[in-house]
This record gives structure tokens, C-alpha cells and sequence, in this order.
């Protein structure tokens, strides 16, 4: 028999954030694609765009009208998910047909007036301003009584869903803590519970250890490839001090954070020379009044292509029904990523 | 307090297959959308395509020829995610990182010589010829001592990755029981020992007595959206009897199915008036020799489009990070479906 290789050989690998398997086949890389491919005619967007309901100034879908705004701009989302509104509710599930109400706030971040940026293509000191303003937003937001978790995201890019290609993202508040969160969650405990560490504490130190994975770090962070990573080029963001949560975060750990980001989307954007797409958000601790040691901040990173701007990894068929599959390795990935410039293609290139 | 209506207020749902909850708001249904449409120009395909590597008698891109098949054939994936090789495996994981070897079979089933098909329009003789297929390479696949589970599904339409239009699914069948089969496996055995029925003979007594999700069904099989339906016209086949696999299927049960997968495809196309993409796949009971009494053989169908042939639902952002989210109720969806005729628009417009 030949014996295994990682590099070669079918395998699954365990996610202990999740307690769920993905399996992963090097050998597929090859397979040749007469598929779908994207559509990678790159706008050239400019500063300002009267059509955009982001843009400083401009009247949104709903009819207010946005401020004059420089820097950063929260408001409310005009088409949340979740209303806001307190409801009574009498118990109506039966048998199988079980459901609750949700109560929520949903927001929006632009992250420049700029109408041409996105987050690599801005300066550390106006990425800091993104993070300022999300520290905000969780502690204005943890504050109250009815928000028991708190997520910041971005979609990035049309293919990810993205209905505006203005900088922003988006904050979802809610009452619940949501089903993958609470999964999270759950694994975390019960590793602190028998441990007294954080499971990403411990994680950590073995994935610095092993050197492979890791894309970036610096002074408080650490960039890398989830051994168990499930998107081609998905990395995570973990903060080198255990924190539960943004709230306590010092203008260092802020500066440290917003450097690690401009680093990071650099890398992605050089990986193909293309504004690279991607879901990204933060996973910290719920905002439900209780202690939550076991919470270790960090940030995911979802990447939807796989082999060009044009090509990306569908998740369909075989992992919408049964397992997560990757083809090239997360220590293949984490090698291209780790040898890319960290300054951004389109500055190199002027 | 206003009081709480499905229709109008955002909730969540609980999902006892896979033990999850996800947000339903349905008050999000008419927010506009600028984001990213699907092509929808329709090829018109050729009966026979000399460059399709499916089509009877052509040379595959590994280099092998198909036979001069007629109706349905089999053959081994060129570029399977798994090898059938027995590999030697000494214990590699240690910490963090868990990881085990998987072996397994992947194989394409054409559904028909003719590339211009689908199943929505292909006979109900052509469709049980498929069934009969599946029921075969099942007990085929199912003997070999290391294949626990068999994965049958098919992803219809370039939207879902699907890389050859020549009417064609997959069967991936595998030593481990993946992820998602494994945790509905858990759910139906916890409420089989606890009610001696298993989940979905109860669950469909319910929706039978309520209706309102039910889209069609026949003397052997029912179509509905699920309570807990996550993409916007998500449906389920349930066998009406129990059955834990489609081994013992009848002749008579087989062509039930038949008819059933040819009036749901159907009503799916006559939705936009289009070929109407899904990842669709069958969950019956592992392979693994142990008596499996909690299965239930049922058969599930994502598709991604929303609100019309170019405006799909994207699962990102909040979807990746946090929870699986809806815009229309399910009970709207089945609605809509239902209503829709079951004769194909493409021989209505003849
Ligand atoms: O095997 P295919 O059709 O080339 O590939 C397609 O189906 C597979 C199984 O669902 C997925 O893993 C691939 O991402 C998808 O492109
Ligand atoms: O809110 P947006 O940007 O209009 O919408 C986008 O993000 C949401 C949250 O990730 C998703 O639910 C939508 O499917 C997606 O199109």
C-alpha cells in the first residue's frame, strides 16, 4: 500500500470552532472547468457617484437623504432583516412547526466617502476609523437591554452578494444568539471549562509552533489558514491576548488591528490583481449580560474563488447535502498568501 | 404592542433534521436590489454536441471514449474528490490538528444520450430508467465492505456549478458518514427511540393535516417546503411509507418517484419560465451494515434563484457568519408553487 500524504490523499480534517468535518482532495486541483465563470471587467469607479444611496449627500432607496459626511457614516438600514419593534407574542408552535419571533437592529457602515475605496486601498488611519467605529457601535449597542449578539460583516464584491460596491458593511444587533455563533460558542466552553485556556489561546501557540499556516502577523495579531479552513483562500484574524470581545480594545490593539486588515485584503487583492471578494466578520462575545471567559476574539475571512478572478469554488451538490470539500490545501494556500507583496498591486504598478 | 404575524415579522425556525434555527423576514421581500444578476440567455442545445464529453460515443477529457450509449450511463468520475486506494495511515494528528484519510467511489450518471434534456422534460419512463440507476448502482455501491454512505444528487444549471449541461447527476460514495448526513442521522434516532416512528413519518402526518406547505404528491411520495425551508423555494420528497433506503423500492414505488421528481422539476421550470437550477440530493440510510430503523428515505432540492430568473439569494455574509436567512415564508413559496401547472411552459408554448 502507499502510505498517506496530506499533499496527495483524500482526507477530512476536524474544525473543534464548529465540532464538523470537512473533507479536503489535493488531488482535484487539476480537474479541468468548462463551467461558470465570473465576470472580471473591473469598473473604474469614480470618487463620487449620484446614483450611489451610500455617497455623501445622496438621496437613499427609501428617500431619506444622507449627510454631508466625511470619514465614516452609521445609519439604520432602510431594508433590515429585523424590526426593531417590540411584539407580543402567544405561543403558536405545535408538533414540528416550532418558531419565535426575533427582535433586532440592522445597520450600515460606510467606511469612506470615497466612492472608489475599498478597505486595502485605504490608509491605516482611515481603516483605524472603521474599527473606532465599530468599537462604538458594540458598546452603544451591547448597552441594550434586548441585543444579546452583536455581527459586524462585509460582502464584499458582486459575487458575494454585495448590492452596492460603495465601502461599507453592514451590523447585524439581535436578541438571540445566532445558530452558528451558538455553536461556537459552545465549543469554546466546553474547551475552557477542562482547560482554564481558550481554545484559540491554545490553538494558537500550536499554529505559530507549526509556522505553515500563518499569512501575517504583527505586534497583536495573527493572520492565518484555519488547518480546517473550507473556502481555497478563507483565513482568520486571532488576537494574539485573549480578549472576549472589541470593548476593551486600546488605541494600540485598534491601530495594531486596523494594520493586520489593510495587510491581509492587500494579499487577497494581490493574489489575482483584483479588488478580491470576499465575507468577513467579527466573532466575539455575546452581549447577554452573562461572564463569557471562553470567548476569544477573532475575525473570518470567506473568499469565494478558487483558481482565477474568473473561476470560483461552488458550494453545491456534494456540500450542500452532505460535507464541506476543498481541493488545494490550507497549507498550500497559506504559502501563496504568505508570499504575495503586502503593497497593493495597483500602487506598484503606477 | 402590535402582535406577532408570520407574515409580517421577522422570525426564527427550528430545523429538527439538523437541529438549527433560521431567520425568516418576510417584511424584507420588497427591499431593491442593484447587486449582481444571473445570465439568463437560454442556449438552445443540439440533441448531440461533438465537444460535450458526455454525449454518446465522445472522448472524455482524460481521454477515454463513452460508449454509443442509449438512455442512462455510469462511469467513474475522471476527477473524483476521493480515491478508491487503500492508503496506510499511521496516527499524524496531534493538538489542533485532527485529521483521517477517507476513501471512496465518485461516479457520473448521464441521465440520457440527448444533451438537449433535463429531467423536467424527459418522459416518466426516461426519468424511472434514472431511478432504476440509482437503485441499482445503490446495491452495487452498498456491498463493498468499505462504503458506508452513498451520496446520489445532481446539480442542475451553471448558477450551481454545475460544469456540463449534458443532463447527467453524481454519486459520491464514501467510508465516512459526512457531516450533515451524520447530524440528521443523530436527530432521527434520537426521536425514533424515543417515539418507535421515525421523524418523518410524524412530521409529514402534520403537514399533510395543515397543507399549507404541501406543493404535490401521488400515491407514494409528497413535495413540500419544509417548515424550516432555508432557500426561497426549497422543497423535500418524503417517502409516504417509511423507508430506510431505496433498496427495496417497488417497480410501482420507483415509477411514483419517477413521476413525482417530473411534476416537481416541471412546476420549478414553469416558475420563471426557464431551466430552473438546484443541487438536489436523496438522504436515505448509510451503508454501514448496522440497522438503521430511524431512517426515513427522503430527498431534498435547493435552488438558488429568488425573485426571478437572474435574482438569486445569496447565502453570505450574516448567512456564513451567523445564521441562515429568508426572505419569503415558506408557506408564500408553496404557495406559488402549487398553483403552477404541471405541464411544461416549453410544450404549453408548442
Ligand atoms: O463535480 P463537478 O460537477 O465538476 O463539480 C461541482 O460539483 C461538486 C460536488 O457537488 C462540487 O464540489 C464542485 O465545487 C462543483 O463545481
Ligand atoms: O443587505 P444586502 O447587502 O442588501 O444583502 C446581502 O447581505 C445580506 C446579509 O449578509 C444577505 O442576507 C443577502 O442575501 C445579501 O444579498
Amino acid at each position: 500500500n502507499t502510505s498517506f500524504d496530506r499533499n496527495k490523499h483524500p482526507h477530512r480534517r476536524y474544525n473543534p470552532l464548529l465540532d464538523e468535518w470537512i473533507l479536503v482532495s489535493p488531488q482535484r486541483a487539476n480537474r479541468p472547468w468548462q463551467g461558470q465563470k465570473e465576470d472580471t471587467t473591473e469598473e473604474n469607479r469614480p470618487v463620487y457617484d449620484p446614483d450611489c444611496y451610500l455617497c455623501s449627500g445622496n438621496i437613499r432607496a427609501n428617500g431619506a437623504r444622507n449627510p454631508e459626511y466625511k470619514g465614516t457614516y452609521v445609519f439604520n438600514n432602510d431594508f433590515g432583516a429585523l424590526l426593531n419593534e417590540e411584539i407580543d407574542f402567544s405561543e403558536e408552535h405545535s408538533g414540528f412547526f416550532t418558531l419565535l419571533p426575533e427582535r433586532g437592529i440592522n445597520r450600515v457602515v460606510c467606511f469612506s466617502e470615497n466612492h472608489s475605496l475599498t478597505l486595502p486601498e485605504m490608509s491605516v488611519e482611515q481603516i483605524k476609523n472603521v474599527v473606532d467605529i465599530w468599537q462604538e457601535q458594540f458598546n452603544e449597542l451591547a448597552a441594550l437591554d434586548h441585543i444579546n449578539y452583536i455581527q459586524i460583516f462585509e460582502n464584499k464584491g458582486s459575487v458575494m452578494g454585495c448590492s452596492n460596491p460603495h465601502p461599507h458593511g453592514q451590523i447585524w444587533a439581535q436578541s438571540s444568539i445566532p445558530a452558528m455563533v451558538h455553536k461556537t460558542q459552545d465549543q469554546l466552553k466546553f474547551y475552557f471549562e477542562n482547560n482554564k485556556r481558550t481554545l484559540l489561546e491554545d490553538y494558537l501557540q500550536q499554529e505559530i509552533t507549526a509556522g505553515e499556516r500563518i499569512v501575517t502577523e504583527n505586534e497583536h495579531f495573527v493572520a492565518l489558514v484555519p488547518f480546517w479552513a473550507l473556502w481555497p483562500y478563507e483565513t482568520m484574524i486571532i488576537s494574539k491576548q485573549k480578549r472576549e470581545n472589541m470593548a476593551g480594545f486600546s488605541e494600540n490593539e485598534k491601530e495594531s488591528f486596523a494594520t493586520i486588515l489593510q495587510t491581509l485584503t492587500t494579499i487577497y487583492d494581490n493574489l489575482f490583481e483584483m479588488s478580491f471578494p470576499y465575507s468577513a466578520g467579527i466573532h466575539q462575545s455575546p452581549t447577554d449580560g452573562k461572564p463569557h471567559p471562553e470567548w476569544h476574539f477573532h475575525m473570518h475571512f470567506y473568499p469565494p474563488l478558487l483558481r482565477s478572478a474568473e473561476i470560483k469554488k461552488f458550494m453545491v451538490g456534494y456540500e450542500m447535502l452532505a460535507e464541506p470539500q476543498r481541493d488545494i490545501t490550507p497549507e498550500q494556500s497559506a504559502a501563496i498568501l504568505r508570499n504575495l507583496p503586502t503593497i497593493h498591486y495597483k500602487k506598484n504598478n503606477k
